[in-house]
C-alpha cells in the first residue's frame, strides 16, 4: 500500500473551496481503485494567516512541510488584507524557491465540451515548462534617488545552470510527445539575458537531434497562440515569459480555472508543490461557484508525479465526461456550482 | 501650403514593399485634398546595408535624419542576415533611443470586414501607451564566469521621470477616449520595478480624478484581451509588457500585419518616427502578398501627428471600406496583393 503524506494548504480565497473539492475527489479514487492511500494535513497559511500572526507562515513552517512527499496548494494572495509582493513571497514563491521547486509545468489544451473563445482552437495541446527559480523575479534590485529623480532598479538574474536545466527537462518531456521545443525569447530586444537563453537553447538543442525546435520573441509567440493554437507542443520559458504564456493558454482554455500546474523539485530533496494556475478571485469568494477542475487536474498531475499514470488519465477523463455532459460553473458559461461539478465527477469515477 | 519633409526608410523583407504602398497613398491624399505635400527622402539602412558597410546606418545617419519632420519606417530585421540585437538595436532603437521618441503608441480595433480569430471580439477597440525609452529594454547589464557557472544579468531600469510622462500620456489620451486607464503591471512576482511602477500610477492618477482605473498583472490582462477584449480603453505599459501586449491587441485584430503604431518625441527636438507592428517578414519577401494595411494606417497616424486628423479620418475610413468589401491579403483570409489592396484603397481616395 502506498501511502502518500501531503500537505494541503487551501491558501486565500476559492484555494479554500477548490482544495476542499480536489481532495474529495483524490480520496474517491484512492477509495475505489486500491493500492495507495492519501493522508492530507492541513495547514491555514495565507492572508488571513498573515493578519493574526505578521506572517505568511509559521516561522518554522518550512521545516514542518519539508518531510511531506507533495504541498497541494490553492491559490495565494488578496490584495485587499496583504500587499500581492508580501503574501506571494511569503509563501508561494518562498516554498518554489526554498523547495527548489526549479520546474513549473504546464500543460493546456481545450477540454471537450469546453467552448474556447477562439473561433478554431484546432488541437491546442501544449505544455509550458517554465523556469521557476530566477530570471525576471530575482529578489535582486532597488532604489536610488527621491522624487523626481528616483530610480528602481530590478535584475533579471540566468544562470546557466538554472536555464539548460529548464531546457533540458522540456527535451527529455518533448520526447515523450511530439518531438518539437519551442523556446521563448526576446533575444532582439533585451540583449544580455535573452541573447544568453539563446546560446543556451542552442548547446542543449544539440543532444537532442531528433527533437525539432523554433526559437520566437514572447510578443510574436504570444500572438501565435491566438493565430496558431496548433503549432506547438513543448515551450520552454523564463519565469515571467512563462507566467504570461501559461494565462494565456488558460485563457483559450476557456477559463484560467481549468488550468493546472505542477512545481517539480528535481533533485528529491524536498517535496513537490501542485497548484492550479489560476488565482484566489476575491470577488467570488462564497458564492460556490469557484470552477473545481483546475485544482483536480492538478490533482491528476499529481498522481502522475507519483508514478500513478493510470490514474491520472482516469481522472482526465472523468473530468471530460463530466465538461462533454456540459457541466460547467458560470465561468466556462455553464450553471453549474463547484459541488455539482465535483460531485458529478465523483460520481464518473466510482463507475 | 503645408510642406512635410519626411525621411522614408523601407528597412528589411516587405518593409520595402509596403512602405512604398503607403506614400502613394500619402501622395494621393496629398495631391487630392491640397494644402499640404510631402516631400520624402529615401534611405537604404538596413541589414543589406550592413552587409555592404557594416553599420545599419551611415555613421552620420541620425545627423543625416534629425531635421526631417518625421521618419516613415518599414521594419528592422532579418536574423538571416545580421543576428537580431545587432540590427535592431543599430537602427530602430537606436532612433526610438537618441531621438527621444519616448512614447510608442498603438491602437488596436477590428476593421470592418475582417475576421478576428476570436469567436466574439465585441467591442475591441483600445491604444496601448508603452513606454519606449527603458524599463526591460536596457543596455546595462553582462556576463560572468564561463561554462557550467555562466550567469548573464540584465538590469531593468525604470526611472520616476520616464515613467510618469508614459502614464500622463496615457490619462491625456483616455480623457479623449472613454476615460479608463489600466495599468499594466506584474508587482506580485517583480518586487523592485513593479511595487515603484504601481506607486507612480497612483500618484500620477489623482491628477485625474475624472478618469477611471485599474491595474492588471500582465499574465492576467494578457489572458483578459482575449477573454473580455472589450473591458479596455487606454492601457499604459512598461516597454516589454506594451511590446507583448500590442502583439497580442494585432493578433486579435486578425493579424499583425494591420497593427499601426508611431515612435512619438514629445519634447519637439527630435522627429517622430511611425512605423508598423509588424516585422519584416522574410518568409513572404518579394511575393507580393504582404498586409500594407499596417503601413497604411500608420500613415493616417503620421496624418493625426501632424494635426490633419481629418485627412486621417478619412483614411481610416478608406482602409475600411477596402476591408468591408473583402480585399485583404492572404494573412487575413483573402486573395489579394498588395498592389490591389493599395490601389483600392487609392481609388476609394480619389472618389
Ligand atoms: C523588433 C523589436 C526590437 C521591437 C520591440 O520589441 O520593440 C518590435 O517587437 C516592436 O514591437 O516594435
Ligand atoms: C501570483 C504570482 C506571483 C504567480 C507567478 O507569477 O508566478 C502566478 O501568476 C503564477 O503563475 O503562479
Amino acid at each position: 500500500m502506498k501511502n502518500l503524506k501531503i500537505a494541503s494548504i487551501p491558501g486565500d480565497g476559492i484555494g479554500n473551496e477548490v482544495v476542499p473539492a480536489a481532495i474529495k475527489v483524490l480520496e474517491t479514487i484512492a477509495n475505489i481503485h486500491g493500492g495507495m492511500k492519501f493522508d492530507f494535513t492541513h495547514f491555514p497559511y495565507g492572508c488571513e494567516y498573515y493578519l493574526e500572526n505578521g506572517a505568511m507562515m509559521a516561522e518554522d513552517g518550512l521545516e514542518r512541510l519539508k518531510d511531506f512527499d507533495g504541498i497541494f496548494l490553492g491559490a495565494v494572495g488578496n490584495a485587499k488584507l496583504v500587499p500581492d509582493h508580501v503574501s506571494l513571497w511569503g509563501l508561494l514563491i518562498k516554498i518554489r524557491r526554498e523547495f527548489e521547486q526549479v520546474i513549473n509545468i504546464r500543460p493546456a489544451k481545450v477540454l471537450k465540451g469546453v467552448k474556447s473563445p477562439l473561433v478554431n482552437p484546432k488541437d491546442f495541446d501544449l505544455i509550458v515548462v517554465r523556469e521557476n527559480s530566477e530570471g525576471e523575479y530575482s529578489s535582486v534590485g532597488g532604489r536610488i534617488y527621491q522624487g523626481e529623480d528616483e530610480l528602481a532598479i530590478q535584475n533579471n538574474i540566468f544562470s546557466r545552470k538554472a536555464t539548460e536545466r529548464a531546457m533540458r527537462y522540456a527535451f527529455e518531456l518533448a520526447l515523450k510527445r511530439k518531438k518539437h521545443v519551442t523556446s521563448a525569447t526576446k533575444s532582439n530586444g533585451i540583449v544580455y539575458s535573452m541573447p544568453f537563453w539563446d546560446e543556451v537553447f542552442k548547446d542543449v538543442s544539440k543532444d537532442y537531434p531528433t527533437v525539432d525546435t523554433d526559437s520566437q520573441h514572447i510578443d510574436a509567440l504570444s500572438a501565435f497562440f491566438i493565430t496558431h493554437p496548433d503549432k506547438f507542443d513543448v515551450i520552454v520559458a523564463s519565469n515571467l515569459f512563462g507566467d504570461i504564456l501559461t494565462d494565456l493558454g488558460a485563457a483559450i482554455m476557456g477559463s484560467i480555472g481549468v488550468a493546472p500546474a505542477a512545481n517539480i523539485n528535481v533533485n528529491g530533496k524536498y517535496p513537490s508543490m501542485f497548484e492550479p494556475v489560476h488565482g484566489s478571485a476575491p470577488d467570488i469568494i462564497g458564492k460556490g461557484i469557484a470552477n473545481p477542475l483546475g485544482q483536480i487536474w492538478t490533482a491528476k498531475m499529481m498522481l502522475d508525479h507519483f508514478g500513478e499514470e493510470e490514474l491520472g488519465n482516469l481522472l482526465l477523463a472523468a473530468i471530460e465526461s463530466v465538461t462533454s455532459a456540459g457541466i460547467l460553473t458560470p465561468d466556462l458559461g455553464g450553471i453549474h456550482t463547484t459541488e455539482e461539478v465535483t460531485v458529478e465527477i465523483i460520481r464518473k469515477l466510482a463507475n
